[in-house]
């Protein structure tokens, strides 16, 4: 194994457009693979991120945490995966022994779990570089990069028949809805859900509540398109804000008598918590938030809403244990019993990439899948 | 049933001391009982009220709302009591058929919930008056007494042979505390428990935890004497925040190697949620706020503790639903399978009410019971 050129889009700044440059990529240490991506397609998350001008000392970076890919090699010690594996990249690893891992009933691995330094998880160290310049890494997965290294507790081997260019969404967007709905919120079959941002992964939670038998999925987004999109993926109700005097969860409460059984901030926005929180009913009400928020990290909530029976809860990743739980989610796809490619409104290459950044920020994608060069 | 002349604890203005007044008392209307009060004993949220500057016009009023006592005459329509049965009032009654009680997963009654405006549900007017001037209600309870009026639906019948001067602390506290740990956060075996405040509630916190086998019970007050107090009541570890330079939640950390699996938030200090929040661990740790707030109703907290797996609920009277629930905690007490005199700290009678307010400003009680003039 040795150093491997390739092209990759790097940011070298905060908010400055991605440039393809021919970096430089370290064999796989130990504990490691090096995969040749296949597919990544953009989250919001990234772009978010992107934006941020709260880490100037990581960049040049690669972003990109949503992707699919071949192991190119393994390094020392992995005995998991080898050469020509079919995998997902883990944005959340699982080391399997941490307390958090090996509880059965949590996702925040405390070894791998989600890395914010731009750094890999064992040695704090890059492994890109470009021309003798390290390059910072994302979630330690940077899937912006026809090569990349991850530790071998952040993929997950997956069935080779699955097609590369579509279940990469399962990667992060997809699966994190599916699983706010399944796994964290469990919703329970005739019950009432109430959606707020139907980007990718809102779209998602209202997919799995429809399969769960919810009776009414309210969709709800100041985007008017999203009024047609939200049809296809279950939602019964959509309501735009801007469309109404009162505050919107004034306006749910009435449609619903009282709140809905559950509620999903799919946005961002931490005041939106609280519009959801005022939005479930009280006795039992469910609100769950999945969204990065891009700004304001406080939640602020009156007291009273929890007093009289709400509860809210997070959703890092859908609660599912990545490796464990990400390849039924495949073979659930391959019998068709869950959609993805609905979600893929755009597929570009990679020297197209900051395109696709702009459709992100301009809200007019759900998910855009980037190829790499043959 | 004629109006009956009674003595009662008036407050007739927020914060000054009550007086011991002749009052006039209407008989029970439909669907209401009048009850002989035998016992009522202060709880924090009395106080509180009284304290509170926010309401000055639904003055003078009665408070009072933890309390035992025997029927003394029924309304029209009432076919559940009959003069002689020994009951506890409800502040947050069980109408058994508004959405929240029919669902069997809420104790938040629509009908007879938590009365705010210091006036009976049915009609909201007062029952109580003096010299022809209307006197507030509490809660729809005041049982600062000799006599009360309370709706059916706030009272629940209970076994004769219970002593009534014990078990009026099931009427809120004690049974607030105890449901928490029962049926809100569902304590498993062998976890480690926080607890902020380490009054009534938070050792009824306590009592509940060890009851259901948790391992470490940590006790954390600012009150040095809380800690001889916490260990009857199953408290393993008491933390004073004052001796610690550190954060507290910081130290919860550290000697629970990441936080515990359940806090409780007993003080009424929404600041003190956030801390509760960050004292629990990732993954799994949930936090349940039981206390009202004194001052400053909105929680504030950084969104990073819920995406990690943290989740916040609240308990209003431990979840339990009154009428259905309640006579089975006071057999459970007949049992000796539950305590409730440990918390008995002082017996007053009504005339002395002051001091029992006194004693609960000062820290220096648990439950002050209030006895009626024979």
């Amino acid at each position: 194994m040795s150093v491997i050129s390739c092209k990759a889009a790097v940011a070298w700044a905060a908010g400055e457009p991605l440039v393809i440059e021919e970096v430089e990529l370290s064999p796989p240490r130990p504990m490691e693979i090096r995969i040749k991506v296949f597919c990544t397609s953009l989250c919001r998350s990234d772009v978010t991120a992107w934006l941020s001008q709260a880490q100037p000392q990581i960049y040049p970076r690669i972003f990109g945490h949503e992707a699919s890919g071949i192991v190119e090699s393994v390094g020392e010690g992995v005995t998991e995966f080898e050469e020509g594996d079919h995998v997902l990249t883990l944005f959340t690893g699982e080391c399997m022994r941490c307390r958090q891992c090996a509880s059965g009933k949590s996702n925040i691995c405390q070894v791998l779990g989600l890395e914010r330094q731009g750094v890999m998880h064992s040695d704090k160290q890059t492994r890109f570089s470009i021309r003798g310049k390290p390059i910072y890494h994302y979630c330690a997965v940077s899937s912006f990069s026809e090569y990349t290294v991850v530790h071998s507790g952040c993929a997950v081997k997956i069935s080779s028949v699955a097609p590369l260019e579509k279940i990469c969404l399962l990667s992060c967007g997809v699966a994190a809805g599916l699983g706010a709905a399944w796994k964290v919120a469990n919703i329970s079959e005739g019950s009432t859900v109430v959606i707020f941002g139907l980007g990718t992964v809102g779209l998602s939670v209202a997919q799995g509540a429809k399969l769960r038998g919810a009776s009414r999925i309210i969709g709800v987004d100041t985007n008017p398109e999203k009024s047609e999109r939200g049809k296809d993926f279950g939602v019964t109700d959509f309501l735009n804000p801007k469309e109404y005097d009162q505050p919107i969860h004034q306006v749910i409460n009435r449609i619903t008598d009282g709140g809905a059984d559950y509620a999903f901030e799919c946005v961002g926005d931490t005041g939106m918590i609280n519009t959801a929180l005022q939005s479930c009913c009280s006795g039992w009400g469910l609100t769950v938030t999945l969204g990065v928020p891009k700004e304001k990290p406080e939640i602020a909530a009156h007291y009273g809403l929890f007093l009289t029976g709400r509860t809210l809860t997070g959703s890092l990743f859908g609660g599912w244990k990545p490796k464990s739980d990400l390849p039924s989610l495949v073979d659930m796809y391959l019998r068709k019993e869950i959609k993805i490619d609905d979600y893929i409104t755009h597929n570009l290459m990679l020297e197209d990439i900051n395109e696709a950044f702009d459709l992100m920020r301009e809200g007019k994608c759900l998910r855009c899948v980037i190829q790499m060069p043959m």
